[in-house]
């Protein structure tokens, strides 16, 4: 039994590691296209704050431990570039030029994504730069040492431009942002995304919103300019963060069917629409708990946790997993942003009549000591009374609270149900009534 | 209508408030017999820590505002002493001794707890306090100053004992903790237990155990001295923190039935045993979530949530209260403490066939700086795989942690289902796998 895995991050890894610890004689093919496997791609904007570190801090286990301790087939610098079901082998390049072909059993596409770069002119120029693998860090942290950068302009408001944003000025660099939306945050609730838009702000970090990026040019300065048609801006480096795409063009070639944003379709055992052939992590798509529907939602866990289930499955133990709902948080600055669930607007897509409410209330104790603010929203569906998601902007008190509610998501619980669950109480963390029922209440209220 | 409440605190307040809200035209009558009302009583450590706060920054709402404001007959210095059904009337004895009665249609009996104070002597000496009311905050801080107290005697040692414990240290005050039972923290699993008591001797409080008090005395230096058999402890306070018992007698004395320690029986609507009177708060019990029993955990939360359901039921709208699970919080010095649901000893004693998991493990993702230990314990039925209670010990992302596993339990979730919530993750605030999942997963794997 062959289980070849394409891709080496999370979800392969994740799917190497179980398949071999479960079957040490099953034979475990790792092809990765670049030379960094396994590690934590969501703390690079923290390392990249920080010059002194090297990037491979990050890196949570070596090539090396998982060829000599786990016995993983761990290739790197091997691309796939091509699937042929019929003959079960995937093929590519090495790194060097080498063509590859191996055969499998069963395989595992964990190729990941890929950040979304316009096809303009301009942004393929030195200096314009993305951020999603290892590699990608690495250069980043270089160009900015080796350019004394003191300017960024950030394409794009995603929690990654964010938590690049607080990155950068921790390095006493400049940052100016724009996108061609005009709303920011547009998934937030608009008094929630105003709370993180002013602090942004407050840091020093110019957001331009509603222009459409033209072209970037090099500067006889050498520096890099981004043209909208209203606005230049100008700095040294420019970051494109304007999302991420599936990359499974080679998948889809080869016949694998796609649902949604070109994600690879799975069921809920992580299997496409060939039986041999599973897809996991970024490169994939997933069920939405409160919806049913498919749905691209790229995050870490989802990816280590759909590994997991590949491995199982492989292993010859069915799995099926629930789905997923977007639950995420982020930091930026002094703020912490979370969400789970839908919003209105989905919600109102997929059928449901919802109501929402938006509070503003403490995040301790009356008369405690260091108190802060904490903006919460909640919303729920008018007719079932179903707690539908919720959102929450805050200092303190934010990041952990969000769970709650997808616990309760996951139960498929109301708001009367949510709102008299039993959670705790002390004043340096909540007031009496904590913040999450304090908005079940007022949206109880709403429903009437 | 009259509807007459005995107690002014968190659920008589409540309830008062409510139903005047919801009905303005009802009396509404309360019976406090300490000049205190609506105040955050937990927040007293906090404050007793604090010399120059004023004890009175904890009153969240004066006497004056619900006279004037909502118009609520609120008696304060009414204490309640006897209650006849029959007649429907409640009668006692004002702060200046004048006898009184009050007639009720319906009556909610919300007076509270009292400290456990052992029938020993000199328990009844200057200086010997225990901490529940307002004025008994006051008077803990006036005590400390006037007799510039340099050490203090804590006897128990449950999270009021250690969060005063922290109150003095900040105070620059000694402070050492006696109890008779051989055991720390009992209800905590016992590697979370040690946490915690390494963290309480580690900020220089000197910890006995198993030892039984016989008697305090004063000396001839006008030092208390707690005597035991074998150990002897000086010092210029004596805390009394051994828990406390509801204030019933008078209603007990009246028929009203009572199914566990001495808290007055309710059903789901708040009914006691008589038809017109109510019961909520530290003097009522409540039904366990996961056990469907009687339990008795006074917390403010229950008492503000059933404070308002007897206002709900007064006013005509009927409501239930699924119960409690004891979810609570509390912080001793840099370490948080949380629990919720059963523990091994409740859960065995209910009739489920548990089993257990302690691990260690980190707040942070890997190589984020700041990250520390987070050590948790999870349990669940053997047979059945239902989750039955979790308890951690950290220094950050304990408080709301706690929260997910409450509704999960609220939900009657399995580990399995637990293990496959949705939940948040970014690099400040955990690992891609949080804390309770990995706990629930290594619980799910010694489940088989």
């Amino acid at each position: 039994m062959r289980f070849v895995i394409v891709g080496g991050d999370a979800a392969g890894m994740s799917a190497a590691s179980r398949a071999k610890r479960s079957r040490p004689e099953m034979a475990v093919i790792v092809l990765e296209k670049s030379n960094d496997v396994s590690y934590s791609a969501c703390g690079m904007p923290y390392n990249i704050a920080d010059p002194e570190r090297a990037i491979e801090d990050l890196v949570v286990r070596e090539a090396g431990v998982f060829r000599e301790k786990q016995k993983i087939d761990l290739r790197t610098g091997h691309e796939v570039r091509s699937l042929d079901r019929d003959a079960r082998t995937v093929s590519g390049t090495t790194e060097s030029g080498e063509p590859f072909t191996v055969a499998y059993d069963k395989l595992l596409i964990a190729s990941g994504a890929s950040p979304i770069v316009p096809d303009l002119p301009g942004f393929d120029l030195p200096g314009v730069m993305a951020l999603k693998s290892l590699e990608d860090g690495r250069r980043i942290k270089a160009y900015l040492e080796q350019n004394a950068v003191n300017h960024v302009i950030v394409i794009g408001m995603g929690y990654i431009a964010l938590e690049m944003c607080e990155a950068l000025r921790s390095r006493q660099i400049d940052v100016t942002m724009v996108k061609p939306r005009s709303v920011f945050l547009p998934w937030a609730d608009g008094e929630l995304a105003g709370v993180v838009k002013d602090e942004v702000e407050k840091n020093g970090v110019k957001i331009n919103l509603g222009h459409t990026i033209e072209r970037i040019v090099k500067g006889p300065d050498h520096q890099l300019r981004v043209l909208c048609s209203d606005l230049q801006l100008t700095g040294g480096m420019v970051l494109v963060a304007m999302g991420v795409k599936p990359n499974s063009d080679f998948a889809i070639r080869a016949g694998l069917k796609s649902d949604t944003k070109n994600a690879l379709a799975v069921d809920r055992r992580l299997r496409t629409s060939d039986d041999n052939i599973y897809a996991a992590g970024d490169c994939a798509d997933a069920y939405h708990v409160l919806t049913g529907k498919k749905t691209y939602i790229p995050l870490a866990l989802r990816a280590n946790r759909a590994g997991w289930a590949v491995a199982d499955e492989v292993c010859g133990k069915e799995v099926e997993l629930p789905g997923i709902m977007g639950t995420s948080v982020f930091k930026v600055f002094d703020l912490v942003v979370a969400r789970t669930g839908l919003n209105m607007e989905e919600a109102g897509k997929n059928g449901f009549d919802p109501v929402s409410v938006t509070i503003k209330t403490r995040s301790r104790a009356h008369a405690h000591p260091g108190s802060t603010t904490i903006h919460l929203s909640m919303l729920a569906d008018r007719i079932s009374g179903r707690l539908l998601g919720a959102q929450m902007v805050g200092r303190e008190g934010v990041a952990q609270r969000i769970d709650a509610v997808a616990v309760a998501l996951h139960a498929g619980m109301t708001v009367e149900q949510f709102s008299q669950c039993d959670l705790a109480y002390a004043p340096p963390f909540s007031p009496v009534w904590d913040p999450l029922l304090t908005t079940a209440n007022q949206l109880l209220k709403k429903l009437g």
